[in-house]
């Protein structure tokens, strides 16, 4: 049966280092992993684990090397449910590597060994694995991976429109100011959110698309520029949504909960908030659902956490 | 002042498992590193730790990525005198990374993320770095890495050979058979082993160039072949040496030590060996030497010890 939500991109997995303050030449120092990994993989792989109960099928388009590491990503993927009869296995290059250090200031540093990561091809995108789609997820930073990655972004939004117009495409642009420059950012997203129906910007991601400041006064020009829906994420103090309705937005809460490792809880929140959506909750709901996915995910070391949607549920029923 | 003695080929840095038999695939287990490594690089940095009592300068040429793992193989490097000046930046690729695993059952599992390791090219070669030349050490490691590489090495010889016809080709023809076949590293091998002088194969590796079995007449065989030494590697039970005066070899013993970390004990035996040639020392007494710093090695965690001269000579003066 072909997926109805459909993700692409980079396959990863993730080596990180066990303490804060340990730069990546430190000789001798310890990392931990391999952690499955990829922005658009922890799209989808959350957005299966949340979707056991609404018969939603999932399925990922990308390319693994042909070693342990790629074995693993295919293998939690495949576990938690997701179709990954389309991640291509390429014999020539290694599974994309991102190590990963953080500071005590916050900040953090990534060597990224892109190997197989970035193969994803047009090629890779067939028409026949769309013919169910109703959700289409890209990453901004399949868009800046290699050109090939974006290509077949390009192609996988053409696709799935040209088959039913009705298809939603969400994009979370998590591109940085300090990876790419703000023109070539906002050239290489224009073509996604042309057709994007939910934007999931942080507030510097949504003041650099808009090109305005103010998170908030960004998303209201954003809503004007296509999107049907803008979910402002921040973090810790959960979102806000701004669609037709509620052009002023609508103010979630985020869970207090301690945090163990951030990582992925973003593309966490992304992959819930869609799931919340196919099942036609009301807005409010949905970006509940979304912030305590995020919020059980930080509590996980490790990019794909492993919570259910009653686990979600029950966090979701402590706070009511 | 160009180096009298120069390696080239792959820059890496190593991570290892902390402990035996976990595969890299499995979830969230522990790595250490990085640690500066390549088979090349550490011949290089061993033998100009072995040279400073003997005004014997030393460089290397390869690649690395601009990012902290270079930085840190650069810094290695530098610390111990080798001359970093022909070591090239490549910023599209990321410094080549060896994921390394010991079972306990001897075996060891690579994954090897090639990137700015396989960039070393002909261009990187140029006549006026080999007008001091007298040891050019070439690793098969660095043959079969790229096509690229393979030519690099090739050149340098060429150039080193024509500069003057009495520079000392060493070579260590460390190709394993599961990684290529073994008509592959004897059709890359030629090249080199025309040109030899010194010879550092295993016995296996003797076998498969020799075409003959049993380690002691295939090393008989290859000093019929053109080089003027043999030097048979036999692990914790030392070297045979093979050359004209001793066609039947001279036998050293090894040193009884507690085996830590085999990594790059090979690549150090092969550095001291050079610097005791260039000493001009007796066969007998550069065999021990090799096999002290050797012995040093395997007592260090990590592919690049830092042992002394001096340290090599008080193990030697234990034994006598």
């Amino acid at each position: 049966m072909k997926p109805i939500i459909i993700s692409l991109g980079e396959l990863l997995v993730e080596i990180m280092r066990t303490e804060v303050d340990v730069p990546h030449g430190r000789i001798g120092s310890y990392y931990k992993g391999p952690f499955p990994s990829g922005a658009p993989a922890i799209f989808i792989n959350t957005a299966t684990r949340m979707s056991k109960s609404f018969n939603l099928t999932t399925g990922f388009i990308g390319v693994v090397g042909n070693d342990e590491f790629g074995e693993e990503v295919r293998k939690k993927l495949k576990s938690d449910g997701v179709d990954i009869s389309k991640i291509r296995i390429d014999n020539l290059r290694t599974t994309g590597i991102a190590f990963n250090q953080y500071n005590s200031d916050g900040t953090r540093k990534f060597i990224f060994a892109v190997g197989a990561a970035g193969q994803t091809s047009p090629d890779d995108i067939n028409e026949e694995y769309f013919s169910n789609v109703q959700v289409l997820h890209i990453m901004g930073s399949s868009l800046s991976i290699s050109e090939s990655s974006r290509k077949s972004c390009y192609k996988a939004i053409e696709i799935a429109k040209s088959l039913n117009p009705q298809t939603i495409i969400s994009f979370d642009p998590n591109l940085r100011p300090e990876m790419l420059d703000i023109k070539t950012i906002i050239e290489i997203s224009k073509p996604v959110l042309d057709k994007t129906t939910i934007l999931f910007p942080s507030g510097e991601e949504a003041e650099m698309l808009a090109g305005i400041k103010g998170a908030e006064k960004a998303c209201k020009k954003l809503l004007e520029m296509g999107p049907k829906i803008v979910v402002l994420k921040q973090g810790k103090d959960g979102c806000t949504i701004y669609s037709s309705e509620d052009t002023n937005g609508i103010k979630i809460k985020g869970f207090e909960v301690e945090e163990i490792d951030p990582t992925g809880a973003g593309d966490s929140f992304d992959g819930a908030f869609i799931v919340g959506y196919l099942a036609g909750w009301d807005l409010k709901r949905i970006g509940m659902f979304a912030n305590a996915t995020g919020a059980l995910k930080v509590q996980f070391f490790g990019p794909m956490a492993n919570d259910t949607y009653e686990d979600v549920l029950k966090l979701m029923d402590k706070k009511i």
